[in-house]
């Protein structure tokens, strides 16, 4: 189908943001935008998920149960054998493949279209499998998906103009006048796995998902088993654009596990599977790029860092931070983690404010959010796993002194939910152990630094040798922060420097921040660079003899 | 220093050229248009080579002989520790990655007019190390290599200008206008090595040193032991220019072996080393591939098919693909291997010429290269190793039926040279065990296939699992032609079409070919492709929060 005249100027106008890099969003964030006129996730309950255009015969019920309630989904999905998968996703690929990027970007723009108007029911998947409180479950699973999968086909989009399709070449070589025609082709690799968290499901594996179709491969998607749901209904509309388009729906496909356990392994290793994304843990992820013949793109464990030194207005700096730790409790892989506070403390307009009054300060900014009635559930919402309330437990129990302690809080539209207040503890610079590794959820670590450039060494080193995704700086020195941009930058970790009021660390803007930057031990891939779709295609140039007039 | 006049016109013109990927050359390939007014070789011989601006005490003397003389060449090279030469390239890299990208170009645009003026003493020192001709020697060395660095640089450039360099960022959240200032910046890796081989010691090196060098990375080269001089002499080049510019030399470095054996291990696996690039055996490349935490681009060994159908000039055909073979006797990644010819024979304007009559044309073909008393040392000319030669004799006695044998002729010139005719063989489709993996050198092999469309479908299984990196097909049937494009492409080998008179399968022209897909086994790089470059630096972008006015 040719893209149409409203997809063209959408297109031109993402691949236009790509390259300004301001701010551009193509799906508001608003959920009143977004009227809520189809199904509710309670009529889903219970039910059998069919996926459009597969008659499958067996479906599974997964083990999706709401961090809010406690109560299972009861949702279940089409199973199908690996094998199965892959010869349906060989098959859709041998016509995929041959396609124009016109009808690949008429096929996912009309796709994006389907998805938008999931977004409530996506909001509500993703709430009661991530534990997400509702405006962020909407804005993550919901517009911020859209943008970033939008982004990934601009990007590919532009990629597959690279090249003149046709170029001819003439050289003289003594009396011969050589002529050749070539033709330049971008040539797809197959099938492409990605595998989903239980935290992100559709924000981290959508652009995934968009890079492959739009390079010419076919997706299977492996969903992560508590978090079915939300990625369920976005496979689900592109499989209907597909028919609607007159295309195989299997070139995207839902892989669920079987009863036994687990499957993403056989899904990586099957020699069919050429390109796999995942967003998970560090050892996991190690396999993954371990595997041998296959491109991989991952995202795994990181520790984050805040650098303190210097503010105008120290409250509204903590004020910031506290949010920054509190947001979804933690539970997102740009979240920060370890607060290197200098031991003679903070300036503040030039005022040296002491470390103990700072670490106060920042505690009390903290309470202030998760002893809120209204604001804490709202902010910390629910929390994914029964891991991470673990992981909170053994952290506190670590030797490491406790500044506030964790504790559940109470949630009055959800009594049953799995929270947690955040933990704050406090090692010291020289006896960091603790900070070493991630600590994902709803857990800070105040490190008494020697000194800020102490710190910014530490948070350097750490991040180079455990990866990091996102660094918060507070520092009113330019001319120092130079300093702390390079040095950090280093490690291939970009630094936010003096964030105040409604913009916290933790966010990643579509089409102006890169989501990691793929280049430390955090992840090798990076969300809107040019390579992370680029790298799903082969360019090759095919060249024809043309006899001399 | 600022790019000059002549060198940003010229980079203009070289970025223009990667976009219409029509024939452009920087470097004229004429001999004459670079008289010898330097240095020639045998002032070089049993001498000390000097690094520009560095103060060497040991001096080891290389394994270089000529294949054509069989004479030592006796130059001794300065050799350093690994430690010393990492921590000379730190250094160097401190000063180096904060360049601007018009200071990288000025240098290397000047390093490439320095090493214009060494092109005939390159020659010879090329000619007199891998055994290539004298006029081979000249191009591939000279005019080819330093069109390929100058495209890895016009990469480079463009890359480093890909996003801008400060974006404003606003955002109304509610009441508030968010305002961040981002700067994106691309950071170098730190050092990266390049191992040199001994067929191709500049042309397969110097495109990654460029690559390196103009994305902010310092170079260490490891110069394999029997071909040191050629690159020697462009690294200090690079060296003197770099001086010139007020730069570190150090940016360039040579590695040579010690005497007790190689040490490519001991610096591939140095922590300091970040970027690996690679030409040679497979298994060693797989080695280098394997290694965690390094960003490799590797050259190995592959297969390389040709697939005959039909010819409007069967002579014309076989002409081209016998020099094809013949040319520096097969050691090149890109010379054909395995000559599927089917049962039936070759149409020729329709009328089908046997099996025996086409193979039998083949064989003259051939003779009358190898036979013929100019033409055939100017050639062939000489057999860079023993381990070639020894190849020759196996592949001869693995029991396939011998059509030509393989022998050494009579080089007036030379009548000391290590030279070979080609030997060529015969096996079945379906018995095919000698063709499955590269016989490096004059070693053809005709395999007698079922069909053409089984040739294809064998062509094409053979580049999945063992690499090609070239494919030459002779069909005159267009549709025919689009069919055999796509499933040999699907391998990611391209295929030159129907190539007579003086255009070789074995040539890929910089600016317009890319040199390996980088997607099958024959190695993961691909010359001339962006991400030959991009791949080695990161793109990061911090943001700077803007407090309301």
């Amino acid at each position: 189908m040719p893209l149409s005249e409203v997809h063209s100027k959408k297109l031109e106008e993402a691949i236009k943001a790509l390259h300004t890099r301001g701010h551009y969003e193509a799906f508001m964030e608003d959920p009143r935008s977004y009227p809520n006129d189809g199904q509710k996730l309670e009529e889903l309950l219970g039910t059998n998920f069919s996926m459009m255009g597969e008659d499958a015969k067996d479906f599974l019920e997964s083990s999706e149960k709401s961090p809010f309630t406690q109560q299972m989904l009861g949702v279940s999905y089409p199973f199908l054998n690996t094998s199965t998968l892959a010869n349906q996703a060989e098959k859709a690929f041998e016509v995929w493949r041959k396609t124009s990027r016109e009808e690949r970007a008429s096929l996912l723009m009309g796709s994006l279209d389907r998805i938008a108007k999931l977004f409530p029911l996506m909001a509500e998947a993703t709430m009661h499998t991530t534990g997400q409180s509702s405006i962020m479950a909407f804005q993550a699973s919901g517009p911020h998906s859209s943008d970033r999968a939008l982004e990934s086909l601009a990007i590919g989009y532009e990629l597959l103009g690279r090249y003149p399709k046709h170029a001819d070449w003439h050289k003289r070589v003594g009396k011969q006048e050589i002529h050749l025609k070539k033709n330049f082709v971008a040539k797809p690799y197959g099938i492409g796995l990605s595998i989903g968290c239980s935290t992100f499901p559709v924000w981290n594996s959508l652009p995934s998902i968009f890079a492959n179709l739009i390079s010419g491969n076919v997706s299977l998607h492996k969903a992560h088993p508590s978090a079915v749901l939300p990625i369920a209904l976005v496979l689900n509309a592109i499989r209907e654009e597909a028919i609607e388009q007159g295309f195989d729906p299997n070139i995207v496909q839902l892989a669920i596990d079987p009863k036994e356990g687990p499957r993403t392994k056989e899904l990586a290793e099957s020699p069919m599977v050429k390109l796999i994304d995942y967003t998970g843990g560090s050892p996991f992820g190690e396999y993954i790029e371990s595997l041998k013949g296959k491109i991989t793109f991952t995202e795994k464990s990181g520790v984050n860092p805040v650098l303190m030194r210097s503010s105008e207005n120290l409250n509204a700096t903590l004020g910031n931070l506290a949010f920054s730790l509190s947001l979804y409790s933690g539970q997102m892989c740009t979240a920060p983690q370890n607060i290197f506070i200098p031991a003679e403390g903070v300036f503040e307009n030039g005022e040296l404010i002491p470390f103990d009054v700072v670490v106060k300060s920042l505690l009390k900014a903290i309470r202030g959010i998760s002893e809120h009635e209204k604001i804490g559930p709202g902010t910390l919402a629910s929390i994914q796993s029964e891991q991470t309330i673990e992981r909170i437990k053994t952290s506190s129990n670590s030797g490491a002194q406790i500044l506030l302690e964790a504790s559940s809080f109470s949630d009055s539209h959800f009594p049953n939910s799995r929270n947690s207040s955040p933990a704050v503890l406090l090692v010291e610079e020289d006896e960091m152990d603790l900070a070493q590794s991630e600590c994902f959820g709803p857990i800070a670590i105040v490190v008494k630094s020697k000194s800020f450039e102490s710190a910014v060494k530490s948070a350097k080193d750490l991040a180079a040798e455990q990866g990091a995704i996102s660094c918060a700086c507070y520092c009113i020195d330019g001319k120092l922060n130079e300093w702390v941009a390079d040095e950090m930058n280093q490690s291939f970790v970009p630094v936010s420097f003096n964030l105040e009021g409604y913009i916290w660390v933790n966010q990643a803007a579509a089409f102006s921040d890169f989501h990691l930057s793929g280049a430390n031990p955090a992840g090798n891939a990076s969300f809107g660079q040019v390579e992370f779709v680029s790298r799903r295609m082969v360019w090759l140039g095919n060249r024809y003899f043309q006899k001399p007039e």
